[in-house]
This record gives structure tokens, sequence and C-alpha cells, in this order.
């Protein structure tokens, strides 16, 4: 395979690994793994899923799911506050037949969407116990038990359950930290499942975000985990100690354009709109865009230590190594880099280049043909 | 204009006046506006240069030389530093007979193209005066009468002048800071062309930021300017003093999907995959992702105080405002945005709605088409 410029590479065997294993986990905790496809946005991607026998995927917009439901996914959650002006696109998905699940984040929404839909729809709704970013707020009794009212009485809407995403385990300093979050929030969402039952309505728990689903091994009560980034895995997930490094299953090969002595630096062909801005912060303070590894026959090697991305603008990225590996390197040279939030480099990559040379699509490639 | 999901609206009109001014700019200044493509990466907008005269333009990649010499665009420079694995691509541009320049910016290159390419090429010696991302570094005398000489005696490369691109300054605290950087930098050029006429090689000296190139009033030996973000300019720019608020002729239309009372925020169908992650820091330390405004008939208001994003994920944007303002919107609102960066967020939204509601494209939102 001949690599000259940004390339996102996608070891299909580490992805359909880390499949096998949060299925496993799923399994072992006897809840549904729902996977969530915003992070691979791929329909080639999405047939790892569907030869294990997956049926129900989670989306973060209608845009994702209208792509999906092209795929053949009959069972779309699209996994983001509901958005009203979307309706012509929703009627569309069930109207050709999609089983779509909507969220509820919001009070005013039962009311705005009367009248709207031309089918029903099925309906979580999304709680914020303690995140911060959307839902509603946990302990919020009345909002909920009235929304569960207009939602039981909507001839369109047929309630599911409660959903909630506890992003905190992405910031937990330590996976006992990830299994304390997600302890606090099952037992908030047992306690809404309660306030339903009391209500007539029966519900079911769904819980998404990978350090969680990854690590957390008591599950009871919790019917559905729909994780999304575990699929590829990144830095960020490595450094929680989430994943090992041979987990992450994309590396973004970038040609070597520039070496300076004097700088002690090289520049590669790879910057934001390759890799996106998310970084971490090391010790000293300098951040981290990426960390390399060297491209070999069938794959990449383990992390080459002090070889990192310091900064980045639009297309140059700035990469820092030790005097060891400076000799090693030359202009012309492609070395890949583990990306920080893989997420938002596979939306800026548009593809993927499997290790056999194919190239898989990503939504946003194909979005406007 | 409907507008259910996020949109990169753009008012041409102020664009225009941005093109306008520029040319001005370089009509009082006495240098030639080479105009740098990578914010817009747009055939349309492309198209409001091409009608004010300019003819010769610069891009960040051979992917969008590539894009642009489809667009009948002739003379194209590609500033980055030049990637010899992608020679059959520059063959074929040459090939169809675009007049190529390329940067030279490692002291490797002119070996590496040894028998590489098929026809002449224009080269500019990229020079790092102080910015330390790429380039020869300044006072490396005996680098530079090197790669004078390599290219001199080359078949294939002609030389054209020097290049620097005095990145500096878009973290200048005052604007004094930036004429005083670009000073600096002018005299290093000047030096660097007296060297080559002593090797009796004619230079024109090239520089390029949007900072300096608006900032600067005297440009006395520097031949020709090459900005790029001042097409549509953004906050980054807005804050640094060197446009207006009002010269900003991009906003992101966002719909509100939430609303907490509890948290006094609202949340926003507008993230990372469609702002970028690159933020300002504002005096308390918050993050800015961006400064709302309220979408009219024909534009956007000025910039609605106390009403900025502090957060963003994939697909949330976390909107704070003052409690005068919370009153004012409603989960259904479709709100603007003024970008932090606006080239980064050009590139994910990959396409433009123009005021009067055409959809103008962007290269990567066409490129697998």
């Amino acid at each position: 395979m001949k690599i000259t410029r940004p390339t996102l590479l996608l070891d299909v065997a580490k992805a359909e690994l880390n499949v096998d294993k949060m299925l496993d986990k799923a399994k072992k905790t006897q809840s549904r793994l729902v996977p969530h496809f915003k992070t691979h946005q791929s329909k080639q991607v999405g047939e790892l899923f569907r030869k294990k026998g997956i049926e129900a995927i989670s989306v973060s917009s209608v845009k994702m799911a209208t792509y999906f439901a092209k795929q053949g996914w009959k069972d779309i959650t699209i996994a983001f506050p509901f958005n009203s002006l979307e309706r012509d696109e929703v009627n569309a998905l069930t109207g050709v037949g999609v089983d779509l699940t909507i969220l509820i984040s919001d009070r005013s929404t039962p009311a705005l969407l009367k009248g709207l839909l031309e089918d029903s729809v099925s309906v979580l709704i999304e709680i914020d116990a303690g995140y911060g970013r959307s839902g509603i707020v946990h302990d919020d009794n009345e909002a909920i038990t009235d929304l569960l009212q207009e939602i039981k009485e909507h001839s369109h809407l047929q309630f599911k359950g409660f959903y909630a995403h506890p992003g905190d385990t992405y910031h937990a300093d330590e996976t006992s930290e990830i299994n304390a979050l997600w302890s606090d929030v099952r037992n908030v969402m047992l306690g809404l499942k309660q306030q339903a039952k009391q209500m007539g309505l029966s519900a079911l728990i769904r819980m998404g975000d990978t350090p969680g689903c990854t690590m957390v091994e008591d599950m009871k009560g919790i019917d559905e985990i729909s994780p999304g980034n575990f699929i590829f895995y990144d830095l960020v997930m490595n450094y929680l100690g989430v994943c090992s490094e041979d987990e992450i299953a994309v590396a973004l090969a970038c040609p070597i354009v520039a070496k300076s002595e004097a700088h002690r630096q090289f520049v590669i062909h790879g910057g934001a709109v390759h890799f996106s801005k998310d970084h971490l912060i090391d010790g000293s303070g300098e951040k981290n865009f990426g960390e390399m590894v060297i491209l070999e026959e069938g794959g990449w090697s383990t992390i080459i230590p002090e070889a990192r991305l310091t900064a980045l603008s639009q297309e140059h990225g700035i990469l820092k190594v030790s005097d060891e590996v400076f000799d090693t390197l030359e202009v012309g040279d492609v070395v890949g880099f583990l990306p920080i939030h893989s997420c938002l480099t596979a939306n800026l990559m548009k593809s993927y280049t499997t290790l056999q040379g194919e190239v898989w699509e990503h939504l946003e490639g194909t979005s406007t043909c």
C-alpha cells in the first residue's frame, strides 16, 4: 500500500476484537449492547456489528440515522435531544419502516411534537444525572412525572425508558472513580424506573459511555448499554486506563515533509483538518496532539517513547522526538499517529483505509453525492 | 430560508468587501495580492476573486491545487513544504498546463526531486524567520546558499523567491506587536534577496498572514502578500483587533434543542464536528467556542453580550447567556454563532449557504464524488 498523504488506517481485526469484548461484557452483565455508531459513521464498520448479531443501533443526528437506514438498519435511536425542526426527515424514516427511538431531553418537546409526527416513535427520556450537559435533571420529579404523563397521552409517542450518558467518566482520574460515578447514576435510574412503574409504565434503563461500559462490572438493573468510542478507542481512553494501547484500532499515517536540525523537530503533513484540535496536556504542561508509531507490514508498532505531536495548524503538524529517534527519520518517510480523540479524527478524515488496502466510507465523505 | 440543522451562513457582500479592502491594501502598498484559498476552499468563493482580476492563488495541499485547477485556475502556489511522495499529482497538474509554484522548506528536497518532475515548476524557498514552524532558518546562510545553488542547477526548478509566514502575529497582544514582527521579518527577507542577487538570482518576497497583511501599512520591498483568513475573518481576528465584528462574513446557524432552567443554559445542535475545538479563553479562564448573534432578515445582529458557547462535545454545544437573554430564547429557535476560527469551521461544515439561499460548495464536501 503506497501512502502519499494523510490516510486513516483501520486495523479491522482490532476493531472486531473490540466488538467481541463489548459483546462479552454485555452478555456477562446481562445487558443488551446497542452500539453507538457516531464514532465510525461507516457502513462497512456497521457490518462488523451486524454479522455479530447486532440489530439495534444508536446515532447522534438525524442525518446519521438517514445514512444508516439506507444501509438497511431498522432499529435506530437518535441519541440527541430531539429537534422538532427535523420532523420531515424523521417522518421520512418512519415512513420507510424504521423503528425509531428519539430522546426527549426538554420539557417542551411533547407539546412541540403535537401533530408533527406521522407515525409512532419510541421515546427515551434523557436524564441528566449530574453531568450537566443535556437531559432532565434527575431530581426534578415534577418535570419527570409531567413528561411521563404527556408521553402516555400522546398518540404518537411510545414510552420506552430512561437514558443517561454519564460523560463525567471521561474526566475520571482513576477507574475507581468511573465505578463510583456509574453506581450513583445507576441508583438514580433505578429510582426513576420505580417512579414510572407507579404510573403504570414499564421502563428500561440505557446507559452509554465507553469508560463506564468498558470498566464497570456490576450492571445489575441496567438493561442496555450504548457505548460508541470502544470500536476504535484512542489515547484519551488509553490514558484513562480504559483500553490498552494495543486495542486502539485506528492510526493516522502522515508523510514527513521537513526535518529541522535547528529545532530538532519534524514537520508532517497532518494538521487540525486531519486530527482535530483535541489534545492532552502532559505533566510539563505541553500539549500532545498524538503519539507516534512506526508503520509496519500488517499494522503498526507500539508507541515510540518521547515522539509526539506538540502543535498543529491547519495542515502542518510539529513532531518532536528524542535525539535517538531523530536520527532514524527522514523527509519522505510516512509515520503513524494514534489519535487523541478517534471520533473527531474519523469525522475529519472521512474515510478509512484497512490494512488490506480497502477504502471504507464515512458518512461525511459521501453525504453530498 | 428554513434552517433545521447546523448550517454555515455566508454573507457574500461582506466577503466581497473583505476582498476589495485587501485589494486596496495591495494597491496602496504596491504589493500583489496572491490570496490563499485554504480558508474557503470553494469554487464559488474563488469566483469572487476572479471577477476582481485575481489570477494567481495559493493553496495548502496538492489536493486543493487539483480542485482549483479543475475550476480553471492556472497559476497556483502549493504553500506547504513540498511532499515528494505526491509527485504524480504534481506532474498531473503541470501536465495540464498549470503554472505551479512549490515551497521548498527542507534542505533535502532538491535532491529528492531529481528525476521526479516531468515539467518545470517555480520554487519559493520557505524561510523560518522566527516562527519556528517550517522553513529554512533565516540565518542559516550556508543552507540557503546551497539550496539556491542546487535550485539553480536543477533542470526542472525555476527559482522565484522567498516566502515567510510570520504566524506569530496570531498571538500578538497588540497591533503594534504585529507591525514590529513584520518589520523584523521583512528585514530578514530583504537580506536574503540581496544574498540571492549576489548569486545572480532575482528573488521576489512573498509574505502571508492575515494579521500582518491587514494591519501593516509599510510594505516596502515586499512584492506579494498571500493572506487567506481575511475572506471571512473570525473571532480570533476580531479579538486581536485585526477586523471589526461587522467584517466577519460567516456565521454558523444552530437550532436550540433544549433549555435548562436548572443550569440556566441551552443545548444547541452544533458541536465539535461543526465548529472545531478551537476556542478562546476569557478573562475568568472560561473557554469560549463562539459568540451568539440573532439571525435576521438579510443577515445577523451584532454580538449579543454575555451569550457564548462554553462547551462542545461531538454534536452538542452548551450556550450560556445572561438572565435577560435567557427568557427570550426557546427550544426550536435557530440562533447564529460567529466562529472562533473560520478556516476550521468551514472545513468541517463542507458547504456554505448564502443569505440568498444558494448552496456554495467546499472541496471536502465534493472530494469523493
